[in-house]
């Protein structure tokens, strides 16, 4: 809700003195509205737009080079009065009369008409176009009597430019006319807005549903639904507007605005639904704008806006612009599809191994990674309810899907006959970069660690597998800080690493001396656990999560086949 | 509440792939990323920046000319991986070395550290800048040990500036630390965010409540307080982040910042209250920004961002850039305190009469109006009660506004020795303007219509105040589209032009005209109320409000002695 005013009725007028003081680069203050910082070249026609505040940027952003020379701002909802029409139409006369731009309401109507009258006795040529963009407010064959909404951003601008082009006042009053009868709304309304000191909204949209057509300041819609996907928003938004589509046009500027309290993220999941529709209809999408234009204070909810172009709306459309709501050079992008755009990407290569023991001790790898995956996919469930009693539960979900993408990633790696570290360094970074979060990064880190020790050309030696381990379990430690008895996963690995090198060193085989370690490991997970449940240490900003020590014993708890495989690469050779 | 996502899992990676469709102007997609449209010179420093998604535009908004080279996003609050980084660091290297910038998160400085690490190894120059600007989060001698916030935005486009303008890769890291370090930054929380798929939200603020130095991810505040005037969040937030100057320069880059769901135009009623602060302490603004740059999702409330400049780092904070959260030219413009902008305005200017019979009849026009307005007065309350029944109750307000106006307009005209019509038109003027809506506007126009009859050089005749009357009434109709029984004010104006002209016509006298034609005003009034209680229009747009029968009547009935004194104006002469 709308929050920060001190006397309610001065909301505007405060708002409006802040925004001439904050935008001074662009925009000097009149009374009741903004003009220019630097006053358009004498003679040329002057556009002249305003409304009710509560819509910001809609109108007091639209001033500036290559668009509107004034604006007037009205209270809250309300029109500005005649003389404040008057007044400032008067102080931003450039000399070549004056279109005045503003939406299709009673209330401006009547004050801007009044003002416009005034003016043209006074001898200055004054014209007017008003925006009716909004489908829902009036049958098709009614167009010019529906209200404006979102269409004022590109009514306004292509008038602007045209304005600063030279154009006379005849061809900026019928670019306007044109522009606006080539562009249609649809607005959804998820919930209704908040006027300064009102504790109520006022107007509601029912939790769960949604309100077709409802307008900016909560005139009735035309329908109301079961709140839906995004795929169904785009597609009813789609349809209302470019089912109307008003000439065969096929390229458009498109807005997709957010009526305030829809941030700019969810509107960029539905212009993701949004964009293959026009692609699909043949439609080329022209510079288009994806934010919040013309806002209803608080509002939840959004409005697609559709300009269809030809080659002199494009151009304006186009054109540069510097104001507080549109800043941009000349655009000269032509947009590519979406699903046409080159994703930049960096495509994994495996230095392939050219000795058969070192492919075979690379498939090992392979191998044991395997194992790893499918016994944390087994264990997925039950890290997810340790976790659950401290964090977010998700570190099942992590362990599964790091260790799944490490063996998928070392498959790859094998099939394209990469030897043991190769394997290895690849598991870990796609460890990495697929379970997420710190344990995640962890994990990768310490495999990477392992891998180095890893020979590519050769069958890992017991040695080498010691030297692995014991550099993961350093790494890990230096990277996540934590010590034996933090409850993280480094409880299971240091006894791990400290069994596995005291039994190699009693001069017990291999695959005996791993899983010695295995079972220490998971003595000292179960231990941690009668101490307390899930991690040891708070999933939150600023404290990392370390993953939990019955993690570390099932990934460590390879079987004797698998660790047995190692030796048995020997005999392959 | 965050409303728009299909697969909340989805959510940052289809709005990235979306805002790398929409942007494609200035950027370019990446797998995790984006990149600049247009690649940075050859051999300049790269500067790659990212963190978690639902904070945009921080950061994906930041990739630009004279911005960031690149970005990485990760999910939702959280890191971007390990690998990400690495890939798109690699893609991104312009040949200068990488500054990496990201807020002091555990997860960022994980990825991004190893990242570097392993850049390093392969012989890419890397540094790290953090940014640390959140007060809140740590004590002041920890600077460096702080969070991250909004302070982002300006850390983030000096060094991006300074990279493009050729500066070398220990020069931009020692100007990246000198803005964070010089940079700080409180927010105030009104409400939490809402994840998306999440039915609560991730964290509360009691309503009427705000907390100080709540995180954008929900991290604990440092207290909590009654929600306060614009002018006490102001002091509240200046007092924190300009209270700990950690250097004497008087030049400031100030962000103002919206979380989410907190809409521009109440940040404009803060800053009103903000920037006089700034002007009192003796801090120049440079190039301000107010509005939404580090969000949380739908997150309510504020920061206050300050930097202090020095020379190097002011012409890096000028500097012309083009990214989607930022577009400006080179900024020259030196800002203007508030108080000491000249705020451009037309002065009204009265003609002055030179013959004291119109000097005096325009001084009856004034006794009239002053009549006017203190009956509407009186009738406030009555008319605000008529008007409650129908429409929002604000009837009365505007009626007592408007006629108070103009009888203070009239005055000023009268003691400047204006004319009759002079004097009418001043009024008529100054009631459309303050009485506000519709109504305000009729009044206004049906006043001016009716001082066109009169002369400024002589008292008002018979004729004339039947000619006025009458052309009051036409212009009201013209306007407002009433008719008589519509139950606006014109079912009183009508019987009293017309009873005026019939008793005029009978040969009445005008004191005694004036009386009967306000009786028959006033019978009407009484009919309508009789028939609805109310106005006869509904006060939603679309719908003009053309004000109460009553309101109609009492502004007609002007005393005996009123009416009387244009007779006498005769005998003054």
């Amino acid at each position: 809700m709308t929050k920060i005013f001190d006397k309610p009725e001065e909301f505007a007028a405060t708002g409006l003195r802040a925004f001439n003081h904050i935008f001074q680069d662009v925009v000097r203050p009149v009374a009741g509205g903004a003009l220019r910082a630097i006053s358009g070249r004498k003679g040329k026609v002057t556009l002249l737009v305003g409304g009710g505040s509560g819509h910001y940027p809609t109108f007091c952003g639209y001033v500036g080079e290559g668009f509107a020379d004034a604006v007037v701002m009205g209270d809250v909802f309300a029109s500005p009065s005649t003389k404040s029409v008057l007044d400032i139409a008067r102080i931003a006369h450039c000399g070549g009369g004056i279109v005045m731009g503003f939406g299709n309401y009673a209330g401006d109507n009547l004050n801007f008409g009044i003002a416009a009258e005034r003016l043209r006795a006074e001898g200055i040529d004054t014209r007017i176009v008003t925006t009716t963009d909004d489908v829902a407010s009036a049958p098709s064959d009614a167009h010019r009597k529906r209200r404006g909404v979102a269409g004022d951003i590109v009514v306004f601008k292509i008038m602007g430019a045209a304005a600063d082009d030279g154009i006379d006042i005849d061809g900026v009053e019928k670019i306007g006319w044109l522009a606006n009868d080539q562009t249609r709304s649809f607005g959804v309304a998820f919930d209704g807005c908040t006027l300064p000191g009102e504790s109520d909204k006022l107007f509601h949209v029912a939790e769960g549903r949604m309100a077709l057509g409802l307008g900016i300041h909560g005139e009735p819609g035309i329908a109301e639904m079961d709140f839906a996907k995004p795929s169904e928003i785009a597609r009813l938004m789609f349809e209302r507007v470019v089912g109307e589509a008003p000439v065969s046009s096929s390229r458009v500027a498109v807005v997709l605005n957010g009526f305030g309290s829809t941030k700019l993220e969810e509107l960029f999941v539905l212009w993701a639904e949004l964009e293959p529709l026009f692609s699909a209809k043949g439609l080329t999408i022209v510079a288009p704008l994806v934010g919040e234009y013309a806002t209803s204070l608080d509002m939840a909810g959004c409005s697609l806006t559709v300009t269809w172009l030809d080659e002199t709306l494009e151009r304006y459309w186009r054109a540069p612009v510097n104001s507080p709501a549109l800043r941009r050079p000349l655009i000269e992008t032509e947009w590519v599809p979406m699903n046409a755009q080159h994703v930049e990407r960096v495509e994994p290569t495996y230095a392939v191994e050219p000795s058969a023991v070192g492919r075979a001790a690379g498939a090992c790898v392979g191998k044991a990674l395997e194992a790893l995956a499918s016994a944390l996919a087994e264990a997925e469930e039950r890290l997810g309810k340790i976790d659950a009693a401290a964090g977010d539960g998700d570190h099942g979900q992590g362990m599964a899907r790091g260790s799944s993408a490490a063996a998928e990633a070392a498959k790859k790696a094998v099939a394209a006959g990469a030897g043991p570290e190769t394997v290895l360094a690849a598991a870990a970074d796609a460890w990495a970069e697929r379970a997420g979060g710190t344990s995640g990064a962890l994990w990768g880190e310490g495999l990477r660690a392992f891998s180095s020790e890893l020979d590519d050309a050769a069958t890992p030696t017991a040695h080498a597998l010691r030297q692995g381990v014991r550099r993961m379990y350093e790494r890990i430690t230096q990277i996540g800080k934590a010590k034996p008895g933090d409850k993280t996963i480094v409880d299971a690995l240091a006894p791990f690493v400290e069994t596995f090198e005291s039994a190699l060193g009693d001069g017990q085989p291999l695959v005996k001396a791993w899983q010695r370690a295995a079972e220490a490991a998971e003595a000292a997970a179960q231990a941690t656990k009668d101490l307390m449940p899930g991690l040891g240490r708070a999933k939150t900003h600023g404290k990392a999560s370390l993953g939990h020590p019955d993690a570390g014993a099932i990934s460590m708890a390879l079987s004797a086949e698998v660790i047995g495989s190692f030796l048995s690469t020997k005999i392959s050779k």
